[in-house]
């Protein structure tokens, strides 16, 4: 019960600061509009290691389908936990959308752009092209889970050090990888906000864009377990 | 009496760090102009984490009295100690305030904007809601005081790198919150300043807003208390 | 063998995420266009250091001809490893910036600058100057080997801590030296992506600039060497 | 004999990354010109960090002869080690500057301005003004001594987490109060490359601002020495 509590309020506060971001730099009358994808990698970086820190030992801190299913692929997860953790996750993006909406109202409603509006829940990519989408996603889930395992690599590591090198692995994907298609890596962490902009009464929202969605499933799902499967062939020695 | 020495100088360069970067990248004639909100979010982090390491062992650093009340509120700290810490944080902040305005100088004289000058000192919203502000308060005290306590779910944590931690949750925190009313999460923080505005000659200075100071009280006050709860019902095993 | 592999892997996800960060931020139609050189060095650190905490413990995370070779010259490598590991670190060079084409290739297509194409690939000198370009890169090059060898003049440094000591290395000299050739400072991080610019259809690319090589061989190689020769020399007692 | 030559390479080394992120950031035809403050700040923390932990354990790392006096005055270091540390210093920073102009030649010959070619070389007040650009000078300088000495404060600090520190601390000072005078806050890294910058054949070179000589002195040194007095009186327990 504890893991699904902790992946529910980790999931929240992902989002919260997260999507917190999105909103903080790109919504007008916001005090920090324009700060850019420097400020947004590195806050989207902080927002996953905080969580982690705080719910490592309860859950593991997944706070994401692919990564949750991949682990229970690889053998390190039950596959009965799943389900629960799957929701929890969901919920608690969801949730957590919700928060910013609510912190952010203002700002929502002095902003035109249906476009950013979604912008702040969701992901698009740049240039839409669901083949190459779907790689891009891939591609992103897979250095984030292959360098997530790879933290076992580190002989002795000093205990909490894995929370920085989330950071930087959190990072680094946005920095790279970030302009093709927003770096979701994550289903719940799109598609939770992105039910909430569904529900939401958002003024001036446009559509909630779900024809998208199989981007964010396929893409980080395929990713995830191909970084485990990988990881476990290699003859670590 | 040592920790309030600690609390009162540990404050103090909180402030003459914090407010000095506003001060640096805000101000005419400062030679970092215009750096923006990257700057600022990142140099107010450091702005905790140095006295945070000098102080911490002394007084537990916690140089905010929504944070010493919620600690008290916890258990974790004796009420006693309650006022004495409040009164070292809040002369903590109006000495480093002054220090700001000493150092700052021409730089404030050579600045019109008598927004642009209380803005060093004190925080102001971007959209004033009083309710809104608030929660906005509430939120960022919340996710502070939270993730300071859950630094104790990182086992055998590496002496030292809880300090970079509360750098990254200052950092997380503004980078994602930081536009909707400046994150004071700190009613020392954003008051003594504010008090050294009203009493400083400062060349074309305005009204110093001590109509805001409710948001300031009470939002981190809330926060911080609801935080330290909810920790507190959460079965961690 | 699982050296070699540890190097092609390594060396591959240092140019997916190093190419990449030049791509997202350089490239028309990227969601991050225009971040700029923090962006870029930053994520350049991150690059190194990912695969240098999956693959240390296996091959020593080179990545870098140059430092494999001055590592042979110090007597801290077999000079039988040598050819292999060269041989992987360009393979998984010229793989990686394949990856990089094949994710933003919507982007290049939306590209006109045959120049700004190359760039993603490869270093060019701001001021092309073969004799001083080879004296960029011997000197950050040196930079480079003398502090990874100095890392070892930290008494009982916390495990992993390393790893963020080579992100800094490698940050402090992109931003320090990085407006002058790019800061190649690695043969095969410059090489094998460049053949990789060379043999792909890439849509109006131009010249793959082959006269530029003997620079990043020559620079990193004589900088690497002379860094190991005066380490070895300096009494550290 | 070590702990000279450890003061002289490392201050060599703090001045080419640190004068060298100047040039690179401000002069003509380097290709990252126009960075910013966030660049030279967080670079200047890494030209520390860099030479700090590969000769800390050889002579504790001074590169700076307010810091190294502080210390005598202080007790922690021998008196008779005194001038050797400060010309050591004084010499690895003049020779730093000389690789920085050997590098930048290009770049140098491109720019107009005598005050970025200055720039690079030395600091300046943004607003002249003799008494005030003492005291930021002493203020920064104390910061930088009482945090140095404040890492003693960390009780079982993890072995190399304090080269963090450090790099945060000059990160800190040059965010939050670097727009001042530029924060030399050591004679060592202003004067040796003023000497280099009077020396040298730099074209179009303007005068070397010798009058300001005394801020970057009395400054570093009255704060330095200020902050170990400090420091011994508070009732640490």
């Amino acid at each position: 019960m504890m893991a699904y509590i902790a992946e529910f309020i980790g999931t929240m506060l992902l989002i919260l600061l997260g999507d917190g971001v999105v909103a903080n730099v790109t919504l007008n009358k916001s005090g920090m509009k324009g700060a850019g994808s420097i400020q947004i990698t590195f806050a989207w970086g902080l927002a996953v290691m905080i969580p982690a820190f705080i719910f490592g030992a309860a859950s593991g801190a997944h706070f994401n389908p692919a990564l949750t299913i991949a682990l229970a692929v690889d053998g390190s997860l039950s596959w009965g936990l799943v389900p629960g953790y799957i929701i929890a996750q969901f919920a608690g993006a969801f949730v957590g959308a919700c928060l910013v909406y609510a912190l952010f109202k203002d700002q929502f409603d002095a902003t035109e752009s249906a476009a950013t509006k979604l912008g702040v829940f969701s992901t698009s990519p740049s240039v839409p092209n669901m083949g190459r989408n779907i790689l891009s996603e891939a591609i992103g889930t897979f250095v984030l889970v292959f360098a997530i395992k790879g933290i076992a690599q580190v002989p002795g590591l000093a205990a909490g050090l894995d929370k920085f090198l989330v950071f930087g692995i959190i990072v680094s994907i946005g920095m790279s990888l970030g302009g093709l298609t927003g770096y979701a890596i994550n289903p719940a962490r799109d598609l939770g906000p992105r039910l909430a902009h569904a529900v939401l009464p958002i003024k001036g929202k446009g559509d909630s864009n779900w024809g998208y969605a199989p981007v964010v499933i396929l893409g980080p799902v395929i990713g995830a377990v191909a970084a485990v499967l990988l990881y476990g062939v290699i003859p670590w020695a």
